[in-house]
């Protein structure tokens, strides 16, 4: 059976368990992870439709029906739509030959109401119901394929280190250490997770800071927070510098950062819950004196989407598991002055450990 | 009366016409024409409600309050959620309260289903439609404010392209000059529309190529399709040079593109068809032997989306109007050899005539 097969088996499993009949998806990460489809949504209905009693069904544009023909899950029941018909013939017709329309009919979560709606008015009698829940229980936990696309999307994240921290002279621009990441990025042919953030002195006390035009200066800590994506898997890691110099204020505080990290890491295990681990670094920034300024949670899932379960938050009673992918990122935030994040993704192993997919975090303060 | 109040009231107009009591709009184009809030979606509801009978209320998570209270419409009232209560609750009351579950509720086209399918369960008796049709018949003829962030896109654009230009060089790849356009966008501090296209030889005979790590050769004809985003609004052209010397068949064909390009650009005049500009320059594709290679619609109207109203496209009614923005951009396509594209953004003057918003278009085929 091949890795798309298993994939379908387990979610329609999660179907079952939350009484979907069947889902919609349209393009995203849903449909990504169950035929590996990864063009991105056009104005265009392009869509699967997965279900418990029969083979999925593409729904695409004639323009798009090469790409589709070609998804890695080797679905073939591939009906096209062209604009002098629109897609809602199709879509009703399908549904209604299939007899989908009887039952609970998911739609992927990020549907835009613009189809979402319509399908509504072609199906009024079913039962409309989001999909999001039956994928993410499964997507939750990474196979052997997705990992492996984890430590390659890390492996990119983590090139683009050195030329970040290079371009980090007094003088340069948050821009400037951003056309870094992004040269490092073409040079490598692969994409950014999402935009950087490049936070310099006062700014990176701003967790989502918007990169800008401030020019570092010397002794400024500088956030440096990006990610490279590889085969639709996201990277994202973040490191601290400071330029010149630093103070002692800025080796404390990334020195308490830096053990919420590793403790936080070090509380990963399988049958923990999220919340265990959030408390672990919270509590070594709290006992420190510094409590009010971690300001957000501890981390978050991570895989084809940038953010996505399981959440590494304060009272989150999900249990660790292995296969599980997430960011530990604690960070300390001093109005007017720095910031300090550290960030890595982990995964928890079979063997009952966390084991990072980055290179592992200078344990002292970078002075560049 | 300022100009977002203007936009209000001309919206409502159009609500009118369609029969729609209140909107709820979601992050993106149509929140930020009504609103100038321009913040990118999350997974958290942030929404403003339009009504007839009231005035504009925000919804937003307690995180995005003080950015939503800078809204550049002074919408002055402003109403929180927090994670411990969630948006539902907020959502349902306002619509109770003001009794707009009475009437007949649009949803923002791109409200992901995860918030429309709730909205429907929060008001089951209320009937929903879809906002797009009500805001695009007032978007697509900008008002002066809009005319002047076109222009400002779209000399943004226009000075990225002598730097795209210097990077095509023999040896360089798609993926350089690429790189060029986004050190000049990083440089000018501006994001781009789109990301840029860029195909070299053969690869520029396929419209959405995906710019990659082909090198260019002595000879190629490279199309470079690229814009900047300024103040929210899209600029968006296309140029195309051949790297050191260049075939008949290059000119020529560039030449008839050219000749192509400046028919529909004359035929732009109010009360003239979007169908009458496709056609000008058809006809002229047409006549020179071109006509199966030229593949796609003439134009697309543009602004705060990149793709919208008025689509320059056989059979099209739409009648131009003074304020109508859109792309003039045919192209001859010949497969396993090259393509040419040529694209400014005009838009539809007062005085009865087309104006270009980007520098003239070389007439002959540029020899780099």
């Amino acid at each position: 059976m091949n890795i798309y097969a298993e994939r379908l088996t387990r979610v329609r499993s999660s179907m079952d368990d939350l009484g979907l009949d069947t889902m919609i998806l349209t393009p995203g990460a849903g449909m990504r992870y169950l035929t590996g489809f990864d063009e991105p949504a056009h104005e265009r209905l392009l869509a699967v439709v997965v279900s418990q009693t029969h083979d999925p069904i593409f729904l695409t544009p004639s323009l798009n029906a090469a790409q589709v023909r070609a998804n890695a899950a080797e679905i073939d029941d591939v009906r096209m739509w062209d604009d002098a018909d629109g897609w809602e013939k199709l879509l009703h017709d399908v549904c209604v030959d299939e007899a989908l329309d009887l039952g609970i009919v998911a739609l992927d979560d990020n549907m835009p109401a613009r189809f979402a709606l319509t399908i509504q008015q072609l199906l009024p009698t079913t039962i409309l119901k989001l999909a999001g829940p039956a994928l993410a229980a499964q997507r939750a936990c990474k196979d052997t394929l997705e990992l492996a696309s984890m430590q390659h999307a890390a492996d990119a994240t983590d090139a683009l280190i050195a030329p970040a921290l290079s371009a980090c002279v007094v003088g340069a621009s948050e821009l400037d250490v951003a056309l870094a990441i992004g040269r490092g990025l073409a040079e490598a042919g692969a994409e950014p997770s999402f935009e950087a953030i490049i936070g310099a002195g006062p700014n990176g006390a701003s967790p989502h800071h918007h990169t800008g035009k401030t020019r570092l200066r010397r002794g400024d800590v500088v956030v440096l927070d990006f990610g490279a994506r590889v085969e639709g898997y996201c990277g994202d890691i973040t490191r601290v510098a400071a330029v010149g110099e630093a103070s002692d204020q800025a080796r404390e505080v990334y020195d308490v950062v830096y053990r919420a990290h590793k403790a936080a890491f070090d509380a990963v295990q399988p049958g923990a819950t999220a919340h265990d681990v959030d408390a672990a670094a919270r509590q070594v920034i709290h006992d420190a004196g510094y409590g009010e300024f971690f300001i957000h949670r501890t981390g978050h899932g991570i895989g084809l989407d940038e953010h996505e379960e399981p959440f590494i938050v304060a009272g989150s009673r999900t249990r660790l598991a292995p296969g599980h992918c997430f960011s530990i990122e604690p960070g300390i935030y001093l109005p007017g002055q720095f910031g300090v994040r550290l960030e890595n993704i982990v995964t928890v192993t079979e063997d009952g450990t966390a084991r990072a997919f980055n290179q592992p975090i200078p344990p002292e303060l970078p002075v560049l």
